[in-house]
């Protein structure tokens, strides 16, 4: 029998780290052997990618440079680590994955969809997440979950505006490939939100032993 | 005026380096702005780029995150550096570009050329060079030029076949773009090398003015 690949995406403050621990609950429960991981890395080359992404330096970096730095990790990651796990049977949680490019890359560095398309259909050819959950919350109840944990800072220069790109860029993915796509209604309980992620989660289980 | 960008390319002992003197020599003599550049690399980060791609590790990297990451240094080198350099009237010389990548990425990794065709279309977008000079040399010529220099070792675990389907590879780009790119018969005297090549730049610069 062959795993599954669940991406987990949404914007700050969402709750994907709450997430998390209620899938490797229930993948405990279930007795499913299981992958977490989490992008842009995943493997030590793929975060020597990261690093070269995200440090600082003088140099201008072409957005074009950035994304293809990022697909490399990426198809890095999905060949060396998360193909391999699905193969052995694994279920693999990936803490984004490539619709983080379409919104992060695509809104924040001007790329055009279509170019980002092309990546994803050449180098990905159709590996996408059997399921991708989006924690979807407004921006407002997100920004404040992220002070009231103290990590104000990580918006810093981000603003309002930018979040509501990011909440609809998401929102539009979803739009787009609804039968991939499973929206989480984030402002909820942790309880509801659980809930609504574990029904997923037992319909996927349901799908494969079907 | 806008300068001219040119690329070398060529096997093991095509005799690149005696060839980038000349054109050196040449530029000066007629007053030329030029910059001398090379891949993989040509900026800090496309060198940073190169040290993750050619350092040995325990992963294995697969073909598609090689060549991802070689675009990624090509783009940021020609966006940072070589275009720059052209706008302000420079002559660029590069110690290989594309090309190399569909011969060496395309026959010791196996890609397919649709693929490196794909990416040189969207991130590259016909800034290709004005001008390629092919040193073209028959194998066995060129091995023996590389041997005689001490550099033996550099062609270690490479079969005289690999070597063979490279020159047959560049003879094959060549074909394909025959007026982009101009084959200098490298297995001649250093002085016939050089006419040849002086004989091309020539016709660039009355291109450039006419």
């Amino acid at each position: 029998m062959t795993g599954k690949f669940i991406s987990l995406e949404g914007g700050e403050g969402a709750g994907k780290s709450s997430a998390i621990k209620a899938i490797e609950a229930w993948l405990e429960q279930h007795n499913i052997p299981y992958l977490l991981t989490r992008e842009p890395g995943g493997t030590p080359m793929a975060e020597e990618i990261r690093e070269l992404v995200l440090s600082a330096r003088e140099e201008t970096v072409a957005a074009n440079t950035e994304l293809l730095l990022v697909f490399a990790s990426r198809v890095q990651h999905l060949s060396e680590k998360i193909l391999p796990a699905i193969a052995q049977g694994k279920w693999v949680i990936s803490d984004r994955f490539v619709d983080s490019s379409y919104v992060y890359q695509g809104i924040a560095r001007g790329i055009d969809e279509t170019v980002i398309d092309g990546l994803t259909n050449t180098f990905l050819q159709g590996q996408l997440p059997d399921k991708t959950l989006l924690l979807d919350v407004p921006v407002d109840i997100g920004m404040s979950r992220v002070q009231t944990r103290g990590e104000a800072n990580r918006l810093d220069g981000e603003s309002l505006a930018f979040h509501e790109k990011v909440r609809a860029g998401f929102l539009a993915r979803a739009d787009q490939e609804p039968s991939r796509f499973a929206v989480i209604d984030a402002s909820q309980s942790i309880d509801s939100v659980e809930q609504q992620i574990i029904a997923q989660l037992n319909q996927l289980l349901l799908g494969t032993s079907a």
